[in-house]
């Protein structure tokens, strides 16, 4: 029997069913650490066991509470590296802040990547993240991002329900999301379609313009992430409006916040499909709610970063999409 | 009128109050900030005045709730860094997280030297707080920081009620105060004591004992911070059960967390006294509560370093209590 | 007179049209620089002129020869920094490789990221520049960037000629454009529309659409930058073939490779309007091509910078177009 | 044969005897290095065998004379890194200045920071040390710091004596001590009691007090080092004063400054017990002086660092002293 | 078959023959890397196998043109670094900008300090070159830096013709190589002499003077590059003049700019013998141009860096010439 | 009255007299250092008076005891950095361990660049020095290096004499002078020589050589330092038994260690002319010492540096002599 393990998997607890799922596939059991909340709110942990010169893999999405789930991440981190971790690697199914990533007016911060620099400065290796608002994200590190992407898992979904072909239209609820649902569509061998604001539509006082065609189609609304669901629902309300026969709403982060819930339940769509890389704690699951879990995408892609083989296959690249068919 | 005034001062709302007053004192008002919270309770922050070119001095204790304040501080630094300040000041009145300074067990972490470090990596040039829980802290960051403490305003509460002299005893609740209550002790002319876990006396089951004299005298029970304020209360019996005319409990950081605010209320003591580095929200407000004002105290501190004076007067070393009197 | 002037101005050549221009609004000359090329192509570089305790402000576009411009900054801030200039502040009006701004297959660089590190890693302050290929890039620097945008010039262009209002269509040539399209129609209060790889079309034996209405109108098409102008060439004959009564070509950086002078020439667009953030060097002038300068931008930009100003009211951010009226 | 040895062993001799128990209880040779003082009392080192690709352990205190041995060991590490080693690790059983760890005083450094920092700064990875004057000196390191303690062999000394239970008492000689003092008292089943500056007893010129009780007792004075020896010596007279009936001084550190030598020899105390995490020259030897060997600790505890075992068992933490009875 | 080889081994062009060479006689395959230039010039490169987890070996001489090839190989690392690899390994065979190593006039640059940095500050973990300008240069890297020198293969040219001894001299071409020259002379049991810009002869119109004896002897004029040639081909004019029955030049970098063929070709010297750290191309190969291949050199001194053996062999140290013999 | 002076001037003490002259010239008092030196040699300093927000010049020599000044330049800094100095700005006119420089051997460390790291880690914005050993040695910062030359002092005492011209020889007495006494020579129209280790003399049982012309001629022997004595007496022996008319040895650091002063005393130079850099202590004065003062020159150049005026007068580089006459 060794004594130096190749590496230990850790989970601080944001997502545990996804840490679960992750650990199960890889067939390797979440290491202990002793947590505790002081009554004054200061985290409290301990590594129960040892990682001296042992790679460690710590699993934590940065979602609602994200300070303190950000923050318990980084003092995981100090105390393995001040217990000589051979390394330490960080695996965030959702990076939060990941919108505060430009300067869109003058004194803002750019959060994303003072998350990145805090990471850095406190001796990280490795990332690995799925699905971020914009990839120039991963340029937010010096160390290496793994950036993997649900859309083979996303896509599977409706290849396995026979839903593609010249009448599915993917539709972008923004310009942000468009490049994304081009990709998707060619893998779905599906037309496009884009709601924004202009003329056509008036959705909630505001006019709207569909571009590309939607009347009589099965409309697939796609975007990185469901927050408030307001511009989803208004989406799914366009494309309804303007005649597609069935709508359904697919994002790769759950959010969820404010009304989403009850929004997204009343919309026009009749399902909402999401990924598990945010647990959605059981008081927001609603009917039209489908999780669909990249615990395997997650659990694959470790497997090739422990055995130090290539990516190239697990971690498709979102301007390769014509893998994934 | 300049185009670059000399620096100007914000606030993140950890304290409104104890701001307030430094602003007040320093005749010099608040920059303001434009924050929200969004739904899914990340922190946007955006200053809404310029400070190209300006020595920036932000306000932010590091105290419940704990992740949320040192988060919105960090976001503050990160977007006053890239709008091009001078320098970047943080003033921390209460510095939280600052009881974890050590490996007490394998595999912890060290929480304080974290955030010293996580405060350098986004560029902070200075640093100013309070009665730090231990002062070698000071040593956990690399650049200046300027350790203020509330004694002063302390003892010259107890000068002006005229207690002071030998009918006076200064309690240390643990050993770990013992020496802030021996310079305590010595700017009143007062005797000190110390209660521990011994032999003499039983509280909650634990075998206690006084070492020092407290009979017949006037106790006051010092420590720097009350937390769940189990130890003070537990002091204050045992002191009282020795035979203190009377017994006043004190501390610069009133955490009060836990059932920290009923225990005191019913304790042998008749008066809490505390600064107002932590702001007490009003529903943590009890009768035996008496607040002292550290305003005076930063704000003079303030001027100082504004002015690039020597900090020798303003800024008392807890190791030269003698210029207190 | 003092014998430490406020800041002192350099330019390194890349573009010596647009630092003439800026020196010249700015009423600062143009520091002197001892250049010369070795016979082995080494670049040597000195500063003429005393910097020490100075703010140095140096103009270079990373614009082809972008290695040996590159290399040439990289240079002069070495010397810079090494004679004790009081700050170092580069102003790159094109910045180049910003195309290489995330991994769009594993085992590639980015480019731009290693640009920013390399600038920050030699003590550069503060860095400027303009219309960067993606916004998400001043995150990639954790200096201050004052991202300028050439959009009030360009607009002020079609304002003084007349040509706003419903009958102007602004055209994206592909889908990373159509914000920044999106943003100039509003300005003129114009239409939008996009040309993309579609099938209404077929342009080089490859399909194409239009989302949008073209027919009748003057069309604009915009994007951030013109390389081989191949995009450019094939949406102005979308557009032209659906009818469009007018076509222009707009864009901010004139890179100009390969055949872009002849291919711009021989397409359907009237004229081909670019600023000279990069120099168009004689051999590559044609007759459609109308050259704008963003001198004025950069010299007002820089006038707030040095006194320490707000620059609120000129880096107007690309997602605030509404005062660009 | 393996050409790439585990690890290699050096000694930069300010320790020898320390270093040959080490090197002979792990089984390994101490590695060479050729080594000289130049006329001008500049050091010259070289290390002698090829360490490319190994981990070096190097053990050097720093005590007197602390400059030189302190640059020696940065030479030391500047020639390991220059020459590839995989990694530098230093065990220093005495770290020097570790008393300069706060600025007491306005203008003052904190040296023990400072030396955390130039280790830090030239790449060493990892550092072992001794009872550090105040635990709080492990966060002067962003690298992992083994804490070793002395206390297992300290107290093992009185259990192989017999002396132990209710008649002992172990005595702090100032309020710093006084925790050690209560961790130590407890494995020894022991009273404890404090010396301190105060009214009962007056030892030259000032007056002292005895907090505990000593009388007819096996007192045991307890601290981290002797230095000059002043304030044990103090402590032991007024011990000895206060009716003790046998007074010994234990501490881990033999700095022996000054007159310690007579003066610990002159004192109440029959024995003088300390560690040789300095070597105490032969001059120094005195009839009192009893020096136990820390060496078996200290090789122990190399063994699992090189072995990647937890040093859980090792390196009790001094805030768990049950472990030691 | 392991999925993680001990090394990989690139070449980004600078010198096909001489990486080929190595890779040869490594008997390791070189990896591939994508490679294209813009049609703006800017590079793009991608590593096309996998390097995760692997020590990457990378050779490029920053030889003419000096900027790309600098450019590229920066890009290269940040590729590397990006996809995890284990380490990388810098092979310069020439390191050009050596000769800019210290500020001779106010406001100069130290381009060679400025490359290390840049080397090192994205990862580089260490580097291997040849024949430094000043040895000094080591010591612009924090890094290893493993020295070789070309003299082992130029002796040893001289010795299998059997040109040594006391009628050989081996001149400098000026003072700077004087020390290398020294060694040389010292390795063939040959004597020394020195060009300089003296009184006894007239050079292109500057007096120059011989030190040591030439007359009648097998001059081998010896400088570590040549550029323009201009020094070598007034020594050998000198030389000539001063009696010498041959002249030979001797260099390990062939910078050959400028003039340099054909004022080689037309000197006084019947050979020009150089290393191929430098790949010299077609067209400024010349009759009297003699190639000595270093390849043998790298690939000894880079198995010893594989195989993590002492390099002391392979790496003499130009101040250790004995052992060329 | 401004609370803010321009800048404070403190000296460590290696050199009082220097120091004292530059304090004295500059017309600014010393800053106070209370300085102990604890009875283990620990080094204790508290500054004073206060230097909050003032640049902050302080004069140590790295000489003799060079670890003891080094470290006491170390904790200066320290203490600067921490109570908020505005810069720190080191004076080193003796620069010790330049001589280690580059690694002579394999597993050797270079000193230098380790001290050059060590003062930049802890914050040194600039450093001025005199005539380092290699003026690559500049090249090992990445702060400003003044690098001042004593060449105007040494030249200016011989135009005093009126030894000038054809009949003087300035003498190498090894190669790595050569540079430096060709400057020196051409200053003062003198001719140059050089003394090596080769065949016409005997000297110590090892054979040497002139080059160059000595006879009846005026002989200045020129190196940087002088250490041993060793080589410059040799020299002098050399170049008497050549016919030299009169021998005098001069250089600027006065090391003289080991049997330097008696050998120096005995030798056939009739002056032995030094600067101030290093002190020579009363009990190394000889009466053929001569020391000139570099007091003005670090003077002027700390008024140009101060002034933030160009050096370009002061700092004569080396390898511009030419204005030096």
């Amino acid at each position: 029997m060794t004594s130096n393990p190749e590496f230990r998997l850790f989970d601080l607890g944001s997502n545990r069913q996804l840490a679960g799922e992750i650990s199960e596939k890889l067939n390797v059991p979440l290491g202990t650490i002793e947590e505790q909340r002081f009554a004054d709110n200061e985290i409290y942990e301990r590594i129960a066991d040892s990682v001296r010169g042992i790679d460690v893999y710590v699993i934590q999405s940065i979602s609602d509470p994200v300070n303190d789930n950000f923050v318990k991440l980084m003092i995981f981190i100090d105390a393995a590296r001040r217990t000589s971790a051979k390394s330490i690697n960080v695996i965030m199914p959702y990076f939060g802040y990941a919108r505060s990533d430009r300067k869109a007016r003058s004194r803002e911060p750019i959060v994303a990547r003072l998350i990145a620099d805090m990471l850095e400065s406190q001796g990280v290796k490795r990332t690995m993240t799925m699905d971020l608002h914009t990839s120039q994200v991963q340029g937010f590190f010096d160390i290496p991002v793994d950036h993997l992407l649900a859309m083979p898992v996303q896509t599977h979904y409706y290849y396995e329900r026979g839903i593609t072909g010249d009448d599915v239209v993917v539709v972008a609820p923004n310009p942000n999301s468009l490049k994304m649902v081009q990709r998707f569509a060619k893998v779905l061998d599906a037309q496009w379609a884009l709601v924004d604001h202009r003329t056509d539509l008036v959705l909630h006082g505001e006019p709207y313009q569909i571009t590309g065609d939607v009347k009589g189609k099965f409309a697939i609304v796609l975007d990185d992430m469901i927050d408030t669901g307001r511009t989803m629902v208004d989406a799914a309300e366009a494309v309804a409006a303007a005649g597609a026969k069935k709508v359904e709403l697919m994002a790769t982060h759950a959010v969820l916040s404010d009304n989403a819930v009850e929004d997204l339940q009343n919309s026009p769509a009749d399902k909402v499909i999401v990924t598990n890389t945010i647990e959605v704690p059981a008081e927001k699951h609603f009917d039209k709610l489908v999780e669909l879990s990249v615990g395997s995408t997650f659990a694959d892609a470790l497997r090739q970063v422990i055995d130090q083989k290539s990516m190239a296959k697990v971690l498709l690249s979102p301007d390769n999409p014509e893998a994934l068919k």
